[in-house]
C-alpha cells in the first residue's frame, strides 16, 4: 500500500483502517528512525560500552518496528471481525447466543492487537535512551521526533484498548487488561521524558 | 513511495527522508483520520449548527491533510539542499564567501518547511474541537489517536525548526521564526488539550 493510499483509506468513511491503524505506523516510523540515529557515524567518540548499547538498541529496534508495521494490519483485521461478527443473524435464541459469544471473542481480539501495539511502542521507547544519550547529536531532532511518535502510538493505541474494553463483559479480563494498559503507558511516558532529557542535554 | 519502502528509508542511515519527513506523515495521517471522523453518520441527532461545524471543520482538514503530505516530500528536498550547500568548494576565498551564503539560504529554506507543518499541523488541530464535540461517539478513540499524532508532528517539526535555527546568522529572522514557533506550539497544546476534553465528555 503507498503512502497517499494510507492517507485516503484513513480519510474514507469506513471504519477500517482507522486510529489502531494509524498508531501502529507512527510507531512504526518511530522505531525506524531511532534505527536509523544508530546507524549514523557518530560525531563525539562513544565508549565501547556505549557503542555496544547503541548497537544492543539497534538490534531490539529494528524487530520492534517490523512488528510495529505487522500491528497496523492486524488492527483493521481485528475490528473488521468485530464488525462481521455484529452482523450475524439473531432471529433465534440460538443465533443470539451463538452471534453474542461471537462479538466477545472479537472484542477480546480487538484488545489485545492495540495492547500489542501500546507493548511494542512501550518496548521501543525504552531503548530510545540509549540512543538519545549516545547517538549523533545532529540526529537529536530526528530521535526527539521518535520519541514523539512512538508516546503518541501509545497513547493512542491505549485509547483503542480502552474504548473496546466497555464492550467486554469478562470483568477479570478487562480489569488485568486495564491494569496492564495503564502500567505500560506509565512506563512509556517515563521512558519518554528520560529520553527526550538526554536529547536535550 | 510503499508504507514498507517510506519506513526502510526512515531506518537507513541516509539523512533523508528523516524528522521532518515522519512529523509530516504523522500529521497528514492525523488530519486524514479526523475528515474520516467527520464522515460517519452521527449517533446522535446533531442540530443544523453542529452539523454545519462539523462540515466546515472537514473542508478545512481535507487541503491540511493534503498540505502536510507535501511537506513530508518538501521536508526532504529543503535537508538536501542543505547538505548539496555544505559539499560546494571552498578552495578561495570567493569560494567560500558563496557556499556560506548558499548554506544559509539553504537552512533557512530548511526552517521554513517545517514551521509550515507546525503551522498546518496547529491549524489541523484547531479543528479537532468540532470534530471531537460533534463527531460520532463510536469514534471517539480515532479523533483522540489524530489529536494525538497532530500534536506530536507539531511538536516534532517545531524541533526541526529549532535544531535548523542554530546554524543562522540572521538573527532578526531567527527571533522572529522561534517567536512563531512557540506561539504555534503553545496554540496546538491549548487546543489538543481542549479537542480532547471533549472527547472524553
Amino acid at each position: 500500500m503507498t503512502v497517499a493510499q494510507l492517507l485516503a483509506a484513513l480519510a474514507s468513511p469506513e471504519p477500517t483502517p482507522g486510529g489502531g491503524t494509524a498508531a501502529a505506523i507512527a510507531g512504526a516510523m518511530g522505531a525506524s528512525l531511532l534505527v536509523m540515529v544508530t546507524g549514523l557515524a557518530k560525531s563525539r567518540n562513544n565508549t565501547d560500552d556505549e557503542k555496544a548499547a547503541l548497537a544492543g538498541a539497534r538490534a531490539a529496534l529494528e524487530p520492534l518496528a517490523s512488528r510495529l508495521t505487522e500491528l497496523a494490519d492486524l488492527d483493521s483485521a481485528s475490528f473488521n471481525a468485530v464488525m462481521a461478527a455484529y452482523r450475524l443473524p439473531k432471529a433465534t435464541d440460538d443465533e443470539k447466543a451463538a452471534r453474542t459469544r461471537a462479538i466477545q471473542e472479537a472484542l477480546r481480539g480487538a484488545t489485545i492487537v492495540p495492547l500489542d501495539t501500546v507493548r511494542a511502542a512501550a518496548d521501543a521507547i525504552s531503548h530510545g535512551r540509549a540512543v538519545t544519550e549516545h547517538g549523533n547529536r545532529s540526529a537529536a531532532s530526528d530521535a526527539g521526533v521518535a520519541i514523539g511518535l512512538l508516546k503518541a502510538a501509545a497513547d493512542g493505541a491505549a485509547a483503542n484498548v480502552r474504548i473496546n474494553l466497555t464492550g467486554l463483559k469478562d470483568e477479570i479480563f478487562r480489569s488485568a487488561t486495564e491494569a496492564e494498559t495503564a502500567r505500560l503507558t506509565e512506563q512509556a511516558a517515563a521512558h519518554a521524558a528520560a529520553a527526550l532529557r538526554s536529547t536535550i542535554s
